[in-house]
């Protein structure tokens, strides 16, 4: 079986052993702390680091009062929903979006609205639109989500010059900017683009995680807080998981402060760089001429649409018999519906592996394409062999 | 200062070198699976563990498939009050509960109702005249949340005798009982008494931490689920915090199989009895006649109850002021109200420390009491000098 489903990040870049030796160090020096109850807020070091870290990606200017470090950056999206959303309030998304912040969203009852999107991203106008569409019907919107840098499930980056018009759009229209951005270090080349909170302090919440720049498995991210809403967050984030593991946080604050991280980070981007390119050349050689995908520059994902004609989940089982797995379009859909778009990871297998997967599952697409339009499928442009199969 | 505030548990019986050494070789050795994303119910061994360690308190049914490893029981308290209560439900407690559990509740907009306790706990049959009371007046009650071991913060334990009853009256009624058991292997003498879940499979939800057993810092505690609940529990709770740390579960699984836990946790449970003691003796020796305290058998901590006519809160900071920290009384009430009565906590500080805590604390009370009543304060019986000051 080949998953080009899990977007897990790629962790054979990590210096395991010196990683090992500074948990040894921290629990045998001051297992006292570390072992025990922490600060709901987080330590003071790793909030300090935090604002380091952000300011890489243009926000200079946030005090590590203003954050709080919480389970992953999962649990910053739940505690903020909880917040700002009764049941019933509306939600606003990119066209396809992480489906855990649709399971967040859609625990709190609220409504979750899509808007247009485009290959640089939300539609500005799109969403102007759509805003006072949903306000003269009388919706209560309460935030924009929106992952800025190489979408989970598209890949898209939303452009720069779009950037700051979006946070005006929901400024004036009283709405939070709620920017998760745990892939914006994952660029392949070019230059990084400041995040929406960069320029806008009051109306923009920042989510970041650990996830996906060192190791989701120690669950920790952070928010970046309005001033307002800080002691909010505090009070809310506790009542769910008290505070965050105290261990964990240690661990993070070493390998920032002790180890050469961009060094390994950069490591781990040059491998995702080099399976993305194998996945687009893969995609190039065998999918049919129907199919069309993104050309992310970064993160862990390419985004497939089909014609029109053809459901993706209905495709999920008929791949898996063919030993090859990804996720259906709808799962990333706001408002259920049929979908003919899909999402390929090319983050956590390699390059080799990941031209087999491509391959068996451009015949899965070929046969539903063929089924569909009634015709016999559309060749691949070159379909080669698969060398695991007989 | 001295706090007697913080219910934080004594770890200097860890073997911080070898738990050290432990996390060491779990990151060397299966660093790709500790610090990668896991599965959102928690590793199987942690699981199995926690059912073993179960049995310890009488529940000897327990599948790992219904068990859902969590951030702390209090994300998993988190994650059950999203399951069942709507804004405006009721949930009932017992007359004094776990501040945080009443931070929760608030933060789902639920409706909190106490229930009478005497010093055997929650009175079986005021449950019963509540629920009928409440139900008659349209109130929709979800679940009745219980500490049944040394809770927290009156250090009572509901008798053996009333715990099927209780289990039995919520049964009948189509409540739910939320069994929150942080404590129960923290008894200084007797006999276990059984969970309330032992002889209740269907209708009690069960809640564990490894937080006072072995370490809060690691935020590692469970759910044990009706078969019923569990997807739901585990769809709603990975939207919260997508899975608990693989790292923390590796480290809590290695201690259970590779350690003499039983015996670390036995030395514990020995300086906590310690320090009870000594906090009883104090509390003995230098409190007026006016003031009354529970005797509890285990768990952290004592409640004082004071005449009618002070107010706790009130004395917060002249305590403060005297240098010695407690929590009032009104923290711990699901009703917001004045009250008389605070909270000591003895599992955090040596036991000459706590003596001279409490001496302290005697003299901020007896000159509330005299100040209140018009009287000269009523001497403490034996006042003694305390050390710390001239």
């Amino acid at each position: 079986m080949i998953s080009l489903a899990g977007g897990n990040p790629d962790l054979t870049s990590l210096p395991l052993t010196a990683l090992g030796k500074s948990a040894q160090a921290i629990i045998a020096q001051t297992g006292q702390s570390a072992l025990q109850y922490g600060a709901g807020q987080g330590t003071e070091e790793l909030r300090t680091q935090i604002c380091a870290l952000m300011a890489m990606e243009g926000i200079i200017d946030a005090s590590p009062d203003n954050v709080a470090v919480t389970i992953g950056s999962q649990s910053a999206l739940d505690t903020i929903t909880k917040i700002l959303c009764n049941p019933g309030d509306t939600i606003l998304t990119d066209e396809a979006t992480y489906m855990g912040a649709l399971g967040t969203f859609s625990g709190y009852q609220t409504d979750v609205q899509p808007v247009r999107t485009d290959g640089d991203g939300l539609i500005p106008e799109e969403l102007e639109l759509r805003i006072r569409a949903l306000q003269d019907a009388g919706k209560r919107i309460k935030f924009l989500y929106i992952i800025p840098n190489f979408n989970n499930p598209t890949g898209i980056t939303l452009a720069a010059r779009r950037r700051d018009r979006v946070a005006q759009i929901c400024r004036a229209a009283n709405i939070f900017v709620v920017e998760d951005n745990p892939y914006g270090l994952l660029r392949f080349g070019g230059e990084r683009l400041p995040a929406l909170r960069a320029t806008n302090r009051r109306g923009v919440i920042y989510l970041g995680s650990f996830s996906k720049i060192f190791s989701p498995g120690l669950r920790i991210g952070w928010a970046l807080l309005p001033p307002p809403l800080v002691q909010k967050f505090l009070i809310l984030g506790g009542s769910s998981t008290l505070c965050p593991p105290a261990l964990n946080q240690m661990l993070v604050s070493a390998y920032l402060r002790d180890f050469d991280w961009q060094a390994h980070l950069a490591a781990a981007v040059a491998t995702y760089q080099l399976r993305r390119d194998a996945m687009l050349a893969a995609l190039d050689r065998c999918m049919p001429a129907e199919v069309t995908w993104t050309k992310p520059e970064g993160g862990f994902f390419i985004w497939l649409t089909l014609p029109k004609s053809i459901d993706t989940h209905a495709l999920v089982h008929r791949a898996l018999d063919d030993n090859v797995a990804f996720f259906h379009g709808a799962a990333f859909l706001p408002v259920p519906q049929r979908s003919n778009q899909l999402r390929l990871a090319f983050s956590a297998i390699p390059a080799e592996t990941i031209a087999v997967g491509v391959q068996r599952l451009s015949r899965v697409i070929c046969d539903a394409i063929g089924m569909a339009g009634g015709n016999a499928a559309q060749p691949a442009r070159d379909a080669g062999t698969d060398p695991d199969e007989p």
